[in-house]
């Protein structure tokens, strides 16, 4: 097996000391590459639990723009050298069927991930395909309206965070609030990216909420609370990289601050009962905006069955 | 055909005003469905030609949570009235296995996201999946090292938004440059979201930047621009969106100012040759960050193919 001599790993670029000792995967697009790189992390997840301790390490390889053939036979012949599994989305069909031939010709195992949803997809609808990737020439601009409305949540909500413009709570679609360390920044800008406008108002033992969070509707407010014993870990964490001075990091995670601190939020919370509290223990950003939208979406929508719909 | 009465559009929540108008797709999963949503999306991209002018309407329906029998056939019952494609990503061998068997039985479409590229990793690695959903009592902890960065990240990243800390420009793993409207905001956001610290310098017109700019290590710098035309047209929603009085807009959003702007940005690129000049027009946020994560890695990685490469 070949390996070039000097790879990177992580999203922030440390090298891999021993590339060697993982088996690889080769993400093929002729886009971007998040699709296939969003289903090789889900279907990772089913892997967990040899990943974790190294008994079947992975190194993943992302090429994207990939939309001609000579860089594609390159990629197929490294992964052969290599011993990778290839993955591709390509949109054009004779591109695809090129990568599926090209792999059975050099030995590499390889798996199609855009073209049988695509299939299925154009049977349902009765249409065709384009066959254009995400930069042909011919392909829709992006200047639409969603995009325009997207962008307003994101900046509305990098505005709002940490309370900062409480009078600008009304004009949120969501306001999330819990103590420090509950996540509510990156879950607000989780779903900012979804099209939300998001506010958060953190709860700090023994100050006052914005008088703006109970004249708010109580439908779009979302409470959040944490296991005592996680919230120490992560607020030691959060001290340790802020250099707190030990003063005040005993105050902001010691156990029984902790303790009274998430006491004095739930009394808050049944005090709202309309506000569901969601528990984000050992929940990825993710999972927990998966939850809230849920919630969010059933509210509005109470007669059928709980569902996010979206309307192309 | 029968439809539920309402439903909801978009993730803002606007009524479908006319569902029967749409095909349905009904995305099912036993996790968040981002991965049902992506996939999903990316295939739709193949029908914009359609979609755009309505003369093919699609309906997205995503259920999530989804891990017992009794809700998986209450949903493909619900999609056979509709006469919907399905799609699934189910963890769990039995529920993937009937949520097969009951669409057939039903007469549903459907496609197995998960389960094709989940078979392809245990061959390639010589190992069982798990079987267990994201939600699964035995599953790992998220509160690992990624978690935290990320996390970091996303919030130094929020804090550097607009230059507001030009001193943390070195701090920074990725800064960006460029006019207003250049998206520099969404694109640091959505950078951040994976694990990249990024920090914004906006370019205005006669305005000096910051010296940090010019003492970070420039192969980190990364120049937007953008075809006036288009700036102007996304200037003008801007303006009108803040409420700017005329004659600021006309100053703004002026072909004449914006053309300038423009020069006098070009020129600043031109004396930092290092820098490279990503052209926005016409593409959407996860594609301009793809070109800048392509960017990126290949100056840290020269002697390989260009590639991201990422370690589990
Ligand atoms: N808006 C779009 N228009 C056309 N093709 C798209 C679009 N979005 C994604 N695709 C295709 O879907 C696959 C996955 O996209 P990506 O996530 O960018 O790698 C690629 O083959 C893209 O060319
Ligand atoms: N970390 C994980 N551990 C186990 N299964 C996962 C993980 N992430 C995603 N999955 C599975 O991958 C599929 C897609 O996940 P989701 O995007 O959350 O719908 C679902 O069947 C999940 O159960
Ligand atoms: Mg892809
Ligand atoms: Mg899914």
């Amino acid at each position: 097996r070949l390996l070039s001599p000097s790879h990177e790993s992580g999203s922030n670029g440390d090298d891999l000391t021993d590339l060697t000792a993982g088996k690889s995967i080769y993400m093929v697009s002729d886009g971007t590459g998040w699709t296939a790189e969003h289903s090789v992390n889900a279907a990772l997840g089913q892997f967990d639990y040899c990943l974790v301790d190294r008994a079947c390490p992975v190194n993943t390889h992302l090429f994207s723009g990939i939309d001609d053939v000579e860089r594609l036979m390159e990629i197929v012949k490294q992964a052969a050298k290599e011993g990778a599994l290839l993955v591709y989305t390509l949109a054009d069909h004779s591109m695809a069927e090129t990568a599926r031939q090209a792999c059975e010709l050099w030995g590499v195992t390889s798996t199609d991930i855009l073209g049988p949803i695509t299939e299925a997809i154009a049977s349902h609808l009765g249409v065709s395909p384009s066959g254009l990737p995400r930069w042909a020439p011919g392909r829709k601009n992006s200047l639409n309206e969603e995009y325009f409305r997207r962008i307003e949540a994101i900046e509305f909500t990098i505005k709002q965070d940490d309370g900062a413009l409480p009078e600008n709570l009304l004009k949120a679609d969501i306001v999330l609030t819990g103590v420090s360390r509950t996540g509510k920044t990156p879950l607000s800008i989780y779903l900012s990216q979804k099209g939300y406008k998001v506010a958060n108002v953190p709860i700090v033992m023994n100050v006052g909420l914005p008088r703006s969070l109970f004249e708010v509707d109580p439908e779009k407010v979302f409470a959040l609370t944490i296991n005592p014993v996680v919230l120490q870990t992560i607020r030691r964490a959060r001290a340790k990289s802020l250099g707190f001075d030990d003063e005040i990091r005993s105050n902001y995670s010691e156990m029984d601050y902790v303790k009274e601190e998430l006491e004095f939020a739930s009394k808050i919370f049944l005090r709202n009962p309309i506000w569901p509290v969601i528990e984000v223990t050992g929940k990825a950003i993710e999972e927990t905006a998966a939850v809230v939208l849920r919630l969010y979406h059933d509210r509005k929508n109470r007669c059928s069955m709980p569902r996010i719909s979206k309307r192309y």
